[in-house]
């Protein structure tokens, strides 16, 4: 059990309830009567009708069929038209998911019914005054391990996202170091020379080498950090699987440049938008034809960095502690 | 095996047939030489093509493919291109269901090939000159007995269709007198002040308090009976199942009234559209959320009048005659 | 395992590759480095996206996601990224469908990595510079079965086809011959006179008794001839099966009139593409409706006189050569 993200904290206000699916649970979030958000099980207890098609009122969750409303914890607090309105309401509980608000998204805790655990992942630098933040919520069609390797994958880019990001000019060799612990692994890039287009432009506008590491995190988070001198952009997203064909995409990129903010973040928005129109439509193809194909038959090289790592983590084998490193033209 | 309504009767031409599906059963339905409505399982015994996709000539039903002809018993009357016009026919033949036309509607016996058994339920007053009739064929998407609970149900009007019909003003406390009987039950609303709403103002012009009675009766009637003083309203309810996610309705609602009826008619017919509606979009909800989430798991109060024992003698199981009274606040 | 048509030769350019599935076989079609067709099964070995997704470049295929690049054997020649890159390049093989390309036809062999084995069916006539050809290629809803005997059968053109081809007259008694042969079937129609409509009139202006002979040969081709003097006209098909549910047909309409053949051509297209899209409608309601009822339940005549051959030398077994002569009326 984990904490996945639901929706973005601006995603959730206070009159319409949300419907959504993590990991298969479906659940409807709402604002209580202090804003604090909260998370039912998505079926009245009644006649099973979504809860989320309902709406709030007095901080109360109201079913659209026969008017029953529930808390932030699930008891029911109205049943229209009910003489004994003391009869026994234990019955009528809905099932509540424990939730967190932090850095601009509401997380749920996937276990029904079960105590609030430790908080869940923080988003770097969200807070810091220092940094601009752009937040992005996206739907990708495809399964969570496929989404998670994408994030992470380097050789791509050159290709899929060419023009935009990487691309354009004679690769140059470098080496990675790939680092694993306890419930994650890394990806250094030691050498890396500025990508090309816009967003390397930004990063370093007079040439140079990056620091640049790719992570992740188990259960779902996947992040991208890149500096130079004073400039440093962090790229965090926390995924959230839906079920085997759909992944919820929760990503901060976080910036800091001697650059003013406000238009970087305006040119760059745009291209966020199309490099995950990219992902988006690849990462479809890709499970789609898996399907056609009855499973999966993939041929790894040395470039496939984390994916492989990514996947046993996901299955809840450990690997070792250790280092490797491998050579790469980017 | 039942009488299930198939259409209205004026849904059904001389032209062309028309193809509906019936508890599963697929029928291709027209009307033979005379006039009467006739029913045959909707696939041409030659190369299985949908007789409804064909054309009525002269009373017989022509299919599409190769113009094989059917008259209402389901013999073969005509093979264009066969040389021996008299060979064995009988291997030619369609298979017929019983059918019957009565107040506005065609009835179909479900069993193909079986001989016509007792007559239909009956529509009560179409066709008293005293009483107007709005007849209605909606196709709500949901299973017989959520249609059923739907249709029979009081609480939920004053939130589905609050300032429709009912809502709007506090409630007050009422006795419900639940009667079960062979094949059928029926809840009696004693004391119930006149219903907010244009319906409620037609119904009671200078308020008072309703006589009201729902009824259920297998294999899947439903009516609903208001009267105060000289005036008499009645919403009869024949459901057909298609199959687990679809049923049709098939509705008369018959009344005798101090105003003229022809605007009744015209106030009346939009709400009644509206009221649909709402019932249709809520019964959908319902049920695609049964779907996600594996099953049924209905909590009831003492509110949930009819819907258990029709549950029950939808199953087959009859309970002992007998009488229950429950309170409520309507 | 056999040849079958895959594509249009118009319709495989330099540029984009074309994805196809044959008998459930999923490829990517392109032209390599000297303009010959290659087939490679449709899943890039590294991530399994579809390789039709990608682009050909200087006759390499190039995957639309990390860009390996291979050719028309399936040989891996680049993996972006890979500084060994001469890297046991065996594990990154696309595997590959021999092809041929005949008469304006793609073919593919169905197994994949095969050696190329003897040459596909050759089109009649589409070489021969006194004949003019009308090549079509049209997806139909339905299964290779349903499909070749509707192509092969007289009775139902009459019918669907009423106004266009056949019908319109006092229908005449003829005679069929129905022959069959190792790993085929034909029947020949004796005294049959012009059919009715522009075709009819176009193959035969004085009108006269036709020459028509109707064939099937495996594994699946269909073939309809006519003669009149020096009028001749030959409609070669070579259906594809997809799946259960849908077959492409592609025809080559050859023939050789003593009218002029560009304002034929020209008269006898568009009534082709009405045929066929009455055909393609009739055969999606056929499959529909055996889905719905679970199953073909066919009851044949003696007008059936191809369709019932064809369905034994589909499923392997072998009638003993010999000849059966029926009456019909056209």
């Amino acid at each position: 059990m984990s904490w996945y993200v639901a929706c973005l904290s601006s995603e959730l206000g206070r009159r319409r309830p949300l419907g959504r699916t993590v990991a298969g649970s479906h659940m409807a979030l709402f604002r209580d009567g202090s804003g604090r958000p909260a998370a039912l099980v998505d079926r009245c207890p009644h006649r099973n009708v979504p809860l989320a098609c309902g709406r709030v009122r007095s901080g109360l969750l109201e079913c659209c069929y026969h008017g029953w409303r529930f808390d932030g914890e699930g008891a029911c607090r109205a049943v229209p038209g009910l003489v004994d309105a003391d009869a026994d309401r234990r019955a009528h509980r809905a099932i509540a998911h424990a939730t967190a608000e932090f850095d601009g998204f509401v997380w749920v805790w996937l276990e029904p019914g079960e105590p609030s655990p430790a908080a869940p992942f923080r988003f770097p630098h969200v807070d810091d005054p220092a940094y601009a933040t752009v937040r992005r919520h996206v739907t990708l069609p495809a399964g969570l391990h496929a989404c998670l390797e994408n994030a992470l994958d380097v050789p791509h880019t050159a290709f899929l996202h060419g023009g935009l990001f990487r691309g354009g000019r004679e690769p140059v060799e470098i080496e990675v170091v790939v680092r694993h612990h306890a419930g994650g692994v890394e990806a250094e890039y030691l050498g890396e020379p500025r990508p090309e287009g816009l967003i390397g432009r930004i990063l370093a506008p007079e040439g140079g080498v990056l620091t640049h590491v790719d992570r992740f995190q188990l259960p779902s988070i996947a992040q991208v950090e890149y500096r130079l001198g004073e400039n440093h952009l962090v790229d965090t997203i926390a995924f959230t699987p839906v079920d085997d064909g759909q992944t919820e995409l929760y990503a901060a990129i976080t910036f800091h440049l001697r650059l003013p903010h406000a238009p970087v973040r305006a040119a760059v928005t745009p291209i966020v938008s199309r490099i995950l129109a990219q992902d988006a439509r690849v990462l479809r193809r890709q499970r789609e034809n898996i399907q056609a194909f009855g499973g999966e038959h993939f041929a790894s090289t040395e470039l496939d960095v984390l994916g492989q790592h990514i996947r046993r983590l996901l299955r809840g084998s450990e690997a070792e502690p250790g280092e490797r490193r491998i050579k790469m033209r980017v």
